[in-house]
């Protein structure tokens, strides 16, 4: 398969790169880029050297044609929805890491995203409809069939591969659930901002977003659909001094407050038996944000307090990977034929 | 007032010996210390330099008592029952850092402190009767009037602090208060470990203590105390790299759903009126535990859900100032008869 | 004294806010500023309250004039010559924090700052003349007497204090001097930039500007004048992931290579009886950066290799305070009439 | 191969097993540990599973005759040479990673290393001399025909790949060698010290080992041995808080002052043509430790400062990969008959 990755410098791009570059199932024969265009890759990125060293190029639909089967697109909300509804009328297939696609109804998404909407003029509706959430191990037939693929924000993973075996069978009630995720500056992007500055963000925690993020109304349309009920939900994103890593503490209501953490571990065991990136960790045992870095693993853990009949779910993965680029190699192995976790035998080289 | 302090080369120790070493209303005149012990103690500290140069000295009743006015403990969990009796019948007064005079029950301790119970011998009942929690902006006469104050875990105040206005008044239901808390690894402590290491901690965020936290109970104790309920909560603490610094996110049910972000901003005010060091931020802004480092602030940020009737408070602190040695302190000038924030008006050099 | 603070919201310029605000000597009756220019002071800025409250406004001499008895500009290169000649004509004396007047000779900064020079046309020769090098140990009574102070940059402190006494007496050999600098991130500036990120700088070692830093050509100049000899040197900064602190490691040859690190020691000691500020560890005390954090403290130690006859310097610094703004509270208080160590009795609340 | 892997759970072993685990062309056979002896090395590392789920023993030689064709040792200093003669005696090879048989006189280690002779009573002179020292692209021959390869320090690995063509080669001078190197936390091993904690060493930067480092003699042996001269330098190691990365910038005299820098690179690029995982950057690029970080990587970038004839070198790596564990797999793949750098084409996942 021969693909392209467009946003190819930007965090999600070079993790793309990373990944596909020593792939044997594909050849990178496009990278489109911006502010570096026009420069080799390898002198651009020493580090990351790819063997046939491309040139680094504007965004062309008529390059990509000439070059690729697949497109993937790491680029800024919005944009995408710019080149995508052509790409696809060309027959190129298009894995998206931006939130263009994530929501079935485009009017939906101008509600969210209204900053872009503004910039943006989409009427789209239709390629929104017929857009794959790009969880793999959720929907992987439905990927494997899709030409558009909308991989979901790094929030929305960490929270949704933990909950949705609950909300699946009705275990958690719709109600109440908390989501209190923590996030490496990765997350932020690699444009400048001062936020994300290492001075500003070294040694302090803070939290943002509060009430109103914008990947609150991602996990509850998930979670929604899963559940066949109206999941409304407070999420919480805090930003955390390190580099690669998130982490999400999640509180739920039981159903039924007799289940046992093993109880529960044994569900997460059951739904995910097939996908050994998942890794459902023994009662008692609990992750850190270090075991999955650099990798496209995640780990859970779960526990229930018999005072409350709560679940507590612990979930932590590399937002790059997992929450990002990772799981956009998933759903183009599942597009390309192959198998899901081909070439992500990740090592995370502790510590 | 003369002071010893005892646990000097501790984080907490050496904090204290920073916040009264230029202090005008005190002078340290008793360093106990351990590893250290035999060692003046700018030789061991070039950078924290007393004017006195003291020698560090084993835990000696006999040399308190013919030094000092009285004691500020920053001991390990138990060893300070072991000193506190003799030091109270001698007429010394006692600040105590450890937790080991924070529950009115003895019993209760025992139950929760159970491993240092079995070393500790304890049956000083009417001691951990008499003893006064150390928040000074909640128990202020009583702490000018006793004469030992447990001071409370670094936790518990980050909690308590943004909780209590709501509980004391009935605002807050007694059920289905979530706290999830971020700490930096000073709050380890300075005795090595294997978990507080630099390349175990730095690029990582995990979650330990999950639903058996000692500090769960120290929290249900004053908020059943304060409110009149019963009330049972869930605390998770969380370790992030940071050296200082501790970020709460609590998450409780409103009574009155129709309580607006303001009505509750505005409780804090009149409640935290008389106390500059307890900042409530305008609704709609999120502070940084770098905001709070190296100051006794604390930093309260209060909103609420409308969709759910659910408060969302942030509160954060220097765990080892207002979370130890400073709220230490603020006791020190309550029980002296000093202003309450006398020589705590720090400087947190942002960024 | 009445005091205008000019780039109050960048790094420096915060520095000042927190070092003046409290202090007895000093009323801060101007900040000037670009991005929050029109804000109050103390919404901006929650967690560094001052009590006057001011409006952040955008600079103008007049409203200096009308205002303030002396002025504080925390400003890009280039810019503060724009506006300085007129502060000076105006009566009102300037600490410059940048580097537009550290060279005696206008031409010398117009070759090293060759960028500048092309947007900001410069032919304040005599005032370049006439300023004085700031650093307040070394030349005192020219900043007492002065009109405009160039403060000196933080790589330039970290190494004249500590190499000044060797080459004014002529015990280091002017050849072979070799200055290995470690900055934190702050050095950089709040400006967002890519390689000031979190995520690219953290958890990462880097060197730059690698024969040519601009401050070489600083170092040389004030070397060269106190030891009459024509000083050259290399000079190599690296990028270190700390926020705040500055750590330069330095070798040069001894003249006399019988010289032992006790004869190094006692002559530092002498040469800055004067200074407590200024702290001469003893042979075989190495610091770290951690020490001077937060304080206006300089650290040295000193050794000889008796192998090769060459001295080791190292000496650490907080490069925004006594590498910046500190430095300029110093010069301030000189300039005042007050001692020069005044409101800079600071604690570096170690961890 | 069948291989033992000794001190699996320090840093250096856990390194080796993520190295191995999934690399065809070995199998870990062999586990030995202390701390965590007797346990699942999957309950114990979930994070690094091994297929064959081994359990970790305590070190037996009899144990490894069964089921091993050549040990790694990654041991304190001194505890190596307890075991090593008698698993060479019985014909399994050892690779050490320790300091034990870096040195071709054991008196010489006796006196760098008098703790550790005072405590292990050590005679095995002659396999001292046998010893290879084990950087496979300076001794590849002497590595594929040894019976125990010395693995380097991380210090002496980062100095000598940059220094060794130019000392064999006699451009550089025997003499004024500077090695200033910054080090992440992880090379002080994963047993908790004080200095290691996140604590002490977050948001500070210190040097230590002035003058004395046990790494210079090692050093010293090394460009010794390959130029025929007398090699003295100074090296001064730093704590840098990063978990991973090692930077080490090398001052050195040219003996000829008009090489250029290209002259310098070509050098490099000659010297390693053969070894693609030494990257000799061009001339004007300079490396971040990040860039290393998580391969076996060498990045070196060269310099001249024609006022003084001098020369800088830069260079980075991974301390705990081509520092430590890297290095030996590479040993490892020559003594077994394999190609260099097989199983070893990792990827730094920047950033």
């Amino acid at each position: 398969m021969n693909v392209a990755i467009v946003g190819a410098s930007g965090y999600g791009g070079l993790q793309l790169v990373n990944l596909l570059r020593r792939n044997k199932n594909y050849k990178i024969t496009f990278l489109g880029g911006n502010k570096s265009c026009g420069n080799k890759w390898n002198k651009m990125f020493p580090f990351i050297d790819v063997e046939n060293d491309l040139i680094i190029e504007k965004y062309s639909t008529q390059k990509i044609l000439e070059t690729s089967d697949l497109a993937l697109l790491s680029l800024p909300n919005g944009l995408s929805s710019k080149i995508t509804p052509e790409l696809i009328n060309c027959g190129i297939k298009v894995i998206d890491l931006s939130a263009d696609y994530r929501y079935k109804s485009l009017n939906k998404w101008k509600e969210i995203y209204n900053k872009e909407a503004e910039i943006y003029n989409r009427n789209d509706y239709e390629l929104c409809l017929e857009s794959v959430y790009g969880i793999p191990e959720i929907y992987p037939n439905e990927i494997k069939n899709g030409r558009i693929i909308a991989c979901p924000g790094c929030y929305p993973t960490s929270a949704l591969i933990p909950l949705i075996p609950f909300l699946k069978q009705g275990i958690i009630e719709s109600e109440d659930i908390i989501i209190d995720s923590k996030s490496g500056l990765s997350g932020g992007g690699r444009n400048p901002k001062e936020h994300l500055l290492y001075s500003e963000a070294g040694e302090g925690i803070s939290a943002y977003g509060i009430l109103n993020h914008r990947h609150t109304s991602e996990i509850e349309q998930i979670l929604s659909s899963v559940s066949g009920m109206d999941v409304q939900l407070m999420f919480t994103p805090h930003l955390i001094p390190v580099v690669r890593g998130m982490f999400s503490t999640i509180y739920g209501r039981l159903n039924d407050p007799r289940l046992t953490p093993d109880d529960c571990k044994i569900l997460l065991d059951n739904f995910y038996r097939d996908y050994p990136n998942i890794k459902v960790l023994p009662v008692g045992t609990y992750p850190s944000s270090k075991w999955a870095k650099n990798t496209n693993d995640v780990y859970i853990s779960v526990n229930v307090d018999n005072r409350s009949g709560k679940i507590i779910l612990l979930s932590t993965i590399d937002n790059l990977l997992k929450g990002q680029a990772g799981q956009a190699v998933q759903n183009l192995n599942l597009l390309s034929g192959y198998k899901i976790n081909d070439g992500l035998s990740l090592t995370s080289f502790y510590p």
